[in-house]
């Protein structure tokens, strides 16, 4: 996994062939070809290993923190690949939205995992704005500002869009829904 | 440029070789050849030959508008886009993103046309909301919802985004520039 990994944000996703993965593990080919026995088998898989590390860094994450306002903004940043410099997990993402775009197998992948984070993204909204009406639609709208972000981070690595650019936007983003669920100012109180 | 493009949407950025093109252009491979020396170039002239479609669109587009919110909201579905079933665009446009996020050349074009689309989005941005101060961020933060938009659309092919929701979820970010662009209430009025 950590090879698959390793070549697809060094090398791209077209540089998964069951040589260089073999190369890259330190293994023989005959090795990788008893797990993978398709280059897609070998995306699927790569794709999954991103999945894992990407929940088991948001437990450890999220446990951290205790209002639910922060467990969104800490979402958020994950998505976003704000934390740290380490841009394997944005641009293996963009590998796998690229492919799926063209391959119908690896696209109903790609479309369940994020129908999902939206799910999940609606949860934590509800959560930390218990008392504004928020919707699918908000979600929806967050989902795309932080991978909006993480495409920028991992394919112009540049000044446009550093950490601290992408925290300053994902904040600007929930501070309109801070607005929407403060109760409007009450005119007669002084 | 008709075959890089359809070729490139329909089987992703790894099927532009010299071969495919020429089969798909109905030329010889010496031609393609006598123009594209590497496979780098074909993926360049993709690139600029979607730039340029964009780009004579927008002009077609936003020429019939009369208000620069008009134009604004013309602007961000067509980087989203929203307008019509034909996908190409986002397709292409995300495989240049992955190939970029590996590959130095191609980052240097993509990073250079993406600063320039900022840069245009502020000055939409400025000339819809003349009274607001709109920033840098404000135009990074929309540039952020469109892309991430249209990643979706392109990767996920589903209800997640359709044209529809897209156009809201863009209406609901510029709904946020209208209310901070809106004078506060005057407490004084009757």
């Amino acid at each position: 996994m950590d090879a698959l990994l390793s070549l697809m944000s060094s090398r791209g996703a077209e540089s998964l062939t069951v040589r260089n993965v073999a190369a890259e593990a330190g293994v023989s080919a005959g090795a990788v070809q008893h797990h993978f026995t398709t280059k897609e088998s070998l995306l699927v898989a790569a794709m999954t290993a991103v999945d894992e590390r990407f929940r088991e860094r948001l437990r450890q994450r999220v446990g951290r923190h205790s209002t639910a306002r922060e467990r969104l903004v800490v979402f958020c940043r994950e998505i976003a690949c704000v934390e740290g410099p380490d841009l394997t997990d944005a641009i293996v993402w963009t590998a796998f939205a690229a492919r799926a775009a063209t391959d119908p197998n690896l696209r109903a992948h790609h479309a369940a995992a994020w129908a999902e984070t939206e799910a999940f993204m609606l949860l934590l909204l509800e959560a930390a704005y218990p008392h504004s009406a928020v919707t699918g639609d908000d979600a929806a709208l967050l989902l795309a500002v932080t991978d909006g972000i993480a495409v920028a981070r991992a394919a112009e690595q540049n000044d446009r869009m550093t950490p601290v650019r992408a925290a300053t936007l994902i904040d600007s983003a929930l501070a309109d829904l801070d607005r929407r669920a403060r109760p409007p100012a009450d005119p007669t109180a002084h």
